[in-house]
């Protein structure tokens, strides 16, 4: 039995709870600033207002102005605020992290690093990490098809842990017979994936959207989308020095699977390519509390790529014509295009 | 402008008519002696009873009797019967075979050879075309995701070519504005991928019907069975010599999406997921003449692994649980088993 802090009581924070509690863990909840709300609906045994799941018992939940009681003895801390608070909750938590044995991160996305270049989260956090602390302890992406709902519903799920180093240890401790978890030593890869799926996601959307104006859905165009999108992928890895077989995987395919069949950016992509226009479709999600992360996401995607692998734009046609939906007012035809592309 | 021969006027017959068409060939649709009263909807000006689209009128239709008029001097045959009728319809036709300059299969699965040995449609075809005739033409896989109702509509479709030599000709000879073909010289691995397509779709709809046991879908299962597919379908097309990232692209990632999304193989599934008998299941689809292709694919995938590849069963578990659930009367909890299997 370890102890286990997880930061961020949103949806995947307080799902990940439950695993962790079937695994035999002592859990504790730790909630934002932004996360009272939630942190009192979990107290009070009502569902996750995120996840409409109510949160074991025996977990125990902590106001943002506790971390220090929170952190106090963690063996593990589990990272699950939304991206853009990765790297303001890594310095929070950095002087309680000297001591842990690892810090697993379900965040994904990009962030800018202190000289402005784009990095995958795990990398500007080791960057934070190592300006705060004397120790900067092993950090283990969490990738994979998981749904919060499902996960928090102990539905069957299969999530990959990666750590450069010996990742079975974390796998092993959090498996359960519902959450079946996976390991590997490429972290970039996992991590790239993870990042991307949400942008690839919203062009499955917009297939599915385009749709809804013929008589028969156009299954054919989502699963070219699909196709490309995994190839792209993997000339991402591979440009990286990552595994490139992580596309085909359980990161990869399997992450854009999940995020294809239902999601905000699939719903976002289905608006688009239903006809409407991008910025006024993200308004109205917007408005209505959605946050749709493939939008920021395709342009810290984009300019990755340009910083780090300027060649690679011309066999990245899908990323760019998402980029052009979204931000650039372009049309859905766009993705059809870039989908059909050979 | 070429003239091309489509045997059989079934729905995959009938669909892949209309990009011919559009590329500029002349086109002629000869039905088997099944598909007599299709032909008669065809020339009836009625819309195909299969796909629900009408044939554009410029194709010239041919009876059964007629195959000799339907095969004088045709440049390409497109061979487009359902899998059990290919070794017949290739014998029916071989006498006219000697001059075409390609035999193009739509065709998926595999046969049993003369010694009993289970192959690849292709192979199989090769082996009756050297008894028959004094030349065997080139033949070229055709995979993807293919609809054939999309197809028939003219809604953007990417399916890809496989021969052993140009490939690229073949590709370029069909693709129109909306049929955008790509190509490969692996026909193996394409071949592996269609044949196996409609086994793992089974799986998928499994996991797609337990979702109706519970208030929310099992997304992560689904996702983790199709990330599991496409390992065993890598794992497949190394051990047959053939490019394991073809299980990454259109015909691999690409016809498994499209067939996860719709039709009869996950469709079987869905209601054994539910909690139906696989037997019963088939017997009522079987009196509603819904044909589950998967059914029959996944007992020779089995024995055509068990003969040529015995050794790789025990990484095949999804395989083998699609097998023990179809014919052993397991239950959909062994597609779960599997698909988390690590």
């Amino acid at each position: 039995m370890s102890t286990i802090t997880i930061l961020g009581a949103g949806a995947m924070g307080s799902a990940i709870a439950t695993p962790l509690i079937d695994a035999g863990h002592r859990v504790r909840l730790w909630g934002t600033h932004l996360d009272d709300h939630l942190v009192a609906a979990v107290r009070a045994g009502d569902p996750h207002p995120r996840t409409g799941v109510v949160v074991p018992p025996e977990v125990t939940s902590y106001l943002s102005s506790d971390i220090d009681v929170a952190m106090a003895g963690a063996d593990v801390v589990v990272l699950a605020v939304s991206s853009p608070g990765v790297v303001d909750i890594t310095r929070l938590a950095a002087p309680f992290l000297t001591d842990v044995r690892a810090v697993w991160l379900t965040s994904k996305g990009f962030a800018p690093d202190g000289s402005g270049r784009v990095q995958l989260l795990p990398q500007v956090m080791e960057e934070v990490l190592a300006q705060e602390t004397t120790r900067v302890p092993p950090i283990v992406a969490i990738g994979g098809p998981c749904k919060a709902n499902e996960v928090a519903s102990r539905h069957p799920t299969a999530p990959i842990f990666a750590a450069a180093e010996a990742p079975e240890r974390w796998a092993r401790m959090a498996t359960t017979r519902q959450y079946r978890v996976a390991h590997t030593t490429d972290r970039d890869g996992v991590e790239l994936c993870a990042a991307l799926k949400n942008v690839y996601a919203i062009a499955l959307g917009i297939a599915d959207g385009m749709s809804e104006l013929g008589d028969q859905p156009f299954h054919d165009l989502k699963a070219a989308a699909f196709a490309r999108a995994l190839a792209e992928l993997r000339l991402l890895l591979d440009a990286e020095g990552a595994d490139p077989w992580t596309a085909l995987g359980l990161a990869g395919a399997g992450d854009l699977e999940v995020t294809g069949l239902s999601g905000r950016n699939k719903v976002y992509g289905m608006r688009i390519g239903g006809g409407e226009r991008a910025d006024e479709a993200l308004a109205e999600m917007t408005a209505a509390e959605q946050t749709v992360e493939g939008v920021p996401a395709v342009e810290f995607a984009l300019r990755f790529v340009q910083q780090r692998h300027p060649r690679l734009i011309d066999d990245l046609p899908l990323l760019v014509a998402v980029h052009a939906v979204v931000h650039q007012g372009r049309t859905a035809d766009d993705i059809k295009e870039a989908a059909l592309s050979l």
